[in-house]
């Protein structure tokens, strides 16, 4: 752990259909952030453009960059320039036909390209309803990290892994004493009278454990508005190209992105609560302290029953008398 | 998954000094509650006696008993005249000088001894002060068990295990449908004003949590009532022995327990509440159908990464380059 307390900001923004205004406002935000004193800062999943997952096409692959890439070398100038870290999660280009969904971890004492200090490829892919991932981003395989920044130790998760108690888990047995959870989740608008308000519990819910379980400080930042997935971006020989959004464009249709980003201490407390209506820069400053103090007051990692955990690894443990 | 829904109870309940007189008043209770409907009832942790573990007395081990034994028989006549499933948490003699903490699983239509259709002896023991349960109870070699009753597969994990996403995975993977967590969880009376609200949000977070990242029910019960650890039980000749708990017995000792038992539908919505102030019977009619409808739109297992998950056996993930 660092002996150092950190300022973290999450970025809550909305997304607009140019992926170049995105990456000039993502900057403008950030250093906006960095400004008011924040070192180390967070942007919501697949900033750059509006949620094109809504539909496969695949056009939209031309979102795609490599890493280090044009995204990465902007960010890294920013991240210089304001000496801070910053999370960027990105549409990554790996090979021709391989694409992830990953963050990169920018750090101003890095030696990396773009000051890039680790990445990590988005393991949990989501299929449902206007959320096709599967189609566009292959699993990662680098596992479940913690990248060394100036900040200390730091483990980035994306969106649909914060489902997942393995994935907080393992990252926080690596070290990592803060959560990152760049995200992009929303409301169907046919849905949210009924479920909205839980579904945002559940999702808070859900990542308040991690912190508990782990004894970490969780960060989860969202987009927010509401969007069609429409995409204006410039393609290979700068020309602008439009790919709209499927279906009618009508407060019906799209993705109401709820916002609520939040940050929680190690035992689950929200020590900063987002809006769902309008952008903001959440901060909080975090005393790495803390996560000693509470788990020695909550000592679960000491009794973690070790030997009796392998079968984590099975789908499911079927027996022969199953009912 | 059973097809069928049935109505569950959770007894939150005081305990007295006296074994003898506990046992009856469970007995009681749970008549009322099979009474009114319940068909699935559970009782909380260790309900014989006072938390005795609130210090190390040898003499305590008087208090266990065998499984079967003089508690299961009891229940047992109860569950073949009420014609039920009950979950029953017992200090369990299982030889001389090895005691565990279990569940034992009663059910009406089971072909065991006193109608135990299965035991589980809880697999994280506590060591905290005023829970000194390592000095009692040896950690449990059963493993997470799903057990097979006449309401359909069951989960029983115990107190400390409910900070453990470790358990409630493995035992919803062996099949429950239903996660049952005898607890006896409760407020230092010197913490309570600063910390009280916070622990039980915590509780209450963490568990609600399993719920969600399994799509299964969670019941919660737990005790209620200020204790000081004060014990009366019969010994081996039947005489009346009297093993007063530690300290002055004023208010700013012992333990209170904060009741707030609760029953979480498989997307975390709480579905019954129990108070902090009186005993209680909740109830809830539980319908295995949400189990699979919640897994469909939310399919966290679908998506498991299990090819990534087998560091989870490790204590810690140690590298040579850990700040």
């Amino acid at each position: 752990m660092p002996a150092a307390k950190t300022r973290v900001a999450l970025i809550q923004m909305a997304c607009a259909p140019s992926t170049e205004q995105n990456l000039d406002h993502a900057c403008e935000m950030v250093r906006e952030a960095a400004r008011g004193g924040a070192q180390l800062i967070c942007l919501p999943e697949l900033f750059r453009a509006q949620y094109f997952c809504q539909r496969e096409d695949h056009a939209l692959f031309a979102l795609a960059e490599p890493i280090p890439g044009p995204s990465t070398a902007r960010l890294g100038a920013t991240v210089r320039e304001e000496k801070i870290t910053l999370i960027a999660s990105l549409f990554e280009r790996r090979a021709p036909g391989l694409y992830h969904n990953t963050a990169a971890i920018l750090d101003h004492a890095s030696n990396g390209v773009d000051l890039i200090a680790g990445i990590y490829r988005k393991m949990h892919i989501p299929d449902d309803p206007l959320y096709y991932e599967k189609f566009y981003f292959t699993p990662g395989d680098l596992g479940f990290r913690s990248i060394a920044t100036s900040q200390g130790p730091v483990g980035t998760l994306v969106c649909w892994d914060q489902w997942y108690p393995e994935a907080a888990r393992l990252t926080s047995l690596a070290g990592a004493g803060i959560l990152f959870y760049p995200t992009a989740i929303g409301w169907h608008p046919g849905e949210k009278a009924e479920f909205g308000e839980a579904q945002y519990s559940a999702w808070q819910t859900m990542q308040r454990a991690h912190a508990i379980a782990n004894g970490v400080f969780v960060c989860a930042v969202n987009r927010l508005g509401h969007e069609h997935g429409d995409v204006v971006l410039k393609d290979a020989e700068g020309a602008t190209q439009e790919i709209a959004g499927p279906g009618d464009h009508t407060p019906a249709s799209g993705l109401e992105f709820w916002g609520g980003s939040f940050i929680a201490d190690p035992f689950g407390r929200v020590i900063a609560q987002g809006s769902h209506g309008q952008e903001e820069i959440l901060t909080a400053e975090l005393d790495p302290a803390l996560i000693e103090v509470t788990r020695q007051h909550w000592p679960f990692l000491r009794d973690r029953r070790v030997d009796a955990y392998s079968a984590i690894t099975s789908r499911f443990i079927d027996t022969p008398f199953r009912q």
